[in-house]
């Protein structure tokens, strides 16, 4: 029961790792696909492990919502439920109440809202997050924790990092209630569920490192970095990432929460992290961009109405085998689903295959090289 | 060049055929996925092969108005465009021209009308429907018709039939320039490209009669039966059906246009059909109706929030080897793109399926009991 993570090799800060949960292994760094609503959008959990995802994420605010979690618990949990046998990581609901929910009120027991479906009244706490996620049976539950929006005063910023640490108790000791048999009420189909910890206190070192210490006493099976990729500058990021990850243990997995761009894959392996989220890959597609090594690149724009290269010529995604950007320009202007499956199919490839890249990069020492490599050929911006 | 039919074996009227055209074999009887635009919806050609469909159906009139013929021409045509090396067939753009487009105008040269897109104005006729196929390079083009609407008068019926069987005449004379290179103004990617020819005559045999005499003496490279499934008794298409395969040359295949229910597909077997194309199995899917041994079922039913079975047990497609109704309830229910997905290719899978079935029945001779079997369990009402 519970994780193992094992270092294979290091460069620098960088880890190539590997982790291995209740449904199996997770070669890191990773991406984790993310599966809102138990479908990564537009695909099928198919095409995700034919992608080479070793792990996808869904959201428990989503799911407790809508179908509802003791509904995904009589079935036997999330894996049964989506058909997906390998490992799962749910967040909190957290950033979704704060960032998706109606009318909330916050108080030191948690977070009141209404639906954004239906406006019914709904909570969530640090024990019912955690009640919530065990139903759910998830691989790795996160603890609850405030998300603060930027830009914040040190005060406000405070508040929220103590308020986290409060509620990381609450939340751990629920958990480890359910998993000792004490709260026998919740349905609980995944015995080996674990549980990581958040990192919060914005972009303030001083909060940083208290709320390490902090959640760090509470004791987790991993640890998060929360709050960032909400809108400080890249540079700000990096740094808080740097800054905290350094704090971490280093025998368990860091995961930089939310982020981000395929650059910053980069920059934030190379500061010691582990795991990734993030809904570019997905979302981005389903807006007509797509990554290349080149950068992003439109496929709405009419330069691309006869180009019959594929998206990146330097794939080999089942998008980039078959399609010209030609193609996949009409799709999407016609307003096709496919497009949106087309372009999904090449997104996530292009993470995933980054961070398998990065992967084998780390175990021939070679990982400055590829980082150097891949910075002076990808640019942000789009090429138009 | 053309095309080869060979008849492998028969059993009553139903035909076990093998089709030989310019991009390939298909083992008939075949059903072709509908692929409007380039895209069959929701699923990539890579899903469309999987599932063993042998050729699909590409639309005229959708691919004329965007992204337009020429340039479908100029990227190699139809099949270096959507990455489908297989055969495909091209409608004329009668049917959506009659039934989609704006302010239309019908005279014995042919339509013109307005793009329901943008409103420009276009046209079509016998020969810009042979130009434009041309262009498209689809393996088969389908002659230019005048599709009536149901119910109609005799003497409606008979001035379609009249004008259509003109019409085949100019449509074959340009295809046939087109091919001997008369025609030397339009991109022609295939040259391989045949032609069918299409029966009309509403639900009155005299004037099927008439309509067959009249399209044979033009003479085509096969023959589809047109004007049926247009909301007349499935009994009374099933005798037009019947009349008028019966009249059809027996070396060549004949194709039910736009037909059908699951059980239409064994009746028009059963009456000499070869063909069939059909929009149910792909947009039934998008609306949550799944198609099973038993009939179809409609995922949004409430009675599914818990159900753990596969749509249809006895199903061995991706989506029934891996998912639940109770599963793809949510997804329909949460408006997830994958839920139309799944649908699609449990679907496709389906009626594909199918095909396969009656194939290897006609060949062992037992069509016939075959058929039995299906019509004794399949409702052709939803079970609720």
């Amino acid at each position: 029961m519970g994780l193992t993570f094992q270092v294979l090799a290091t460069e620098g800060l960088a880890r190539r790792g590997r982790l291995t949960l209740a449904h199996g292994v997770v070669e890191t760094p990773a991406f984790m696909p993310v599966g809102t609503r138990a479908a990564v959008k537009s695909v099928t959990m198919d095409d995700v492990r034919a992608l080479g995802a070793d792990i996808v994420l869904a959201n428990t605010y989503h799911l407790h919502l809508r179908p509802g979690d003791p509904l995904i618990a009589r079935a036997g949990g999330l894996h049964a439920f989506m058909g997906w046998d390998r490992p799962i990581l749910t967040d909190s609901g957290g950033y979704q109440v704060f960032s998706l929910a109606e009318r909330r009120t916050l108080s030191e027991e948690g977070v009141v809202f209404r639906s954004h479906l239906d406006g019914q009244l709904c909570s969530l706490t640090p024990e019912s997050a955690a009640d919530i996620q065990a139903r759910l049976g998830s691989d790795v539950a996160m603890m609850f924790d405030e998300c603060p929006s930027w830009p914040a005063t040190h005060d406000e910023t405070h508040a929220t990092m103590a308020r986290t640490l409060r509620w990381a108790r609450r939340g751990r000791e629920r958990f480890q209630a359910l998993g000792t048999g004490q709260a026998t009420d919740v349905l609980r189909p995944n015995a080996g569920q674990v549980q990581f910890g958040i990192i919060q206190g914005g972009t303030y070192k001083d909060l940083r490192d208290q709320s390490v210490v902090g959640t760090l006493e509470v004791g987790f099976d991993g640890y998060a970095i929360g709050g960032l990729s909400v809108g400080e500058p890249v540079e700000v990021m990096y740094d808080i990432t740097a800054h905290t990850a350094a704090q971490l243990p280093g025998t368990m997995p860091r995961y930089l929460m939310g982020t981000g761009m395929p650059d910053d894959l980069f920059e934030s392996v190379d500061r010691g992290i582990d795991l990734f989220d993030c809904v570019l890959p997905t979302r981005n597609a389903r807006n007509g961009q797509l990554f290349t090594r080149s950068g992003p690149i439109n496929i709405k724009h009419a330069r691309y109405a006869e180009d019959a290269r594929p998206p990146d010529p330097d794939c080999g995604c089942p998008t980039c085998r078959r399609h010209s950007r030609a193609y996949l320009r009409h799709l999407f202007m016609a307003g096709e689903m496919t497009a949106a499956t087309l372009n999904t199919l090449h997104n996530l490839h292009f993470y995933l295959d980054t961070m398998r890249s990065i992967r084998d990069a780390i175990k021939f020492g070679r990982f400055a090289e590829l980082k150097r490599a891949f910075l002076e050929t990808y640019s942000r911006r789009q090429a138009e």
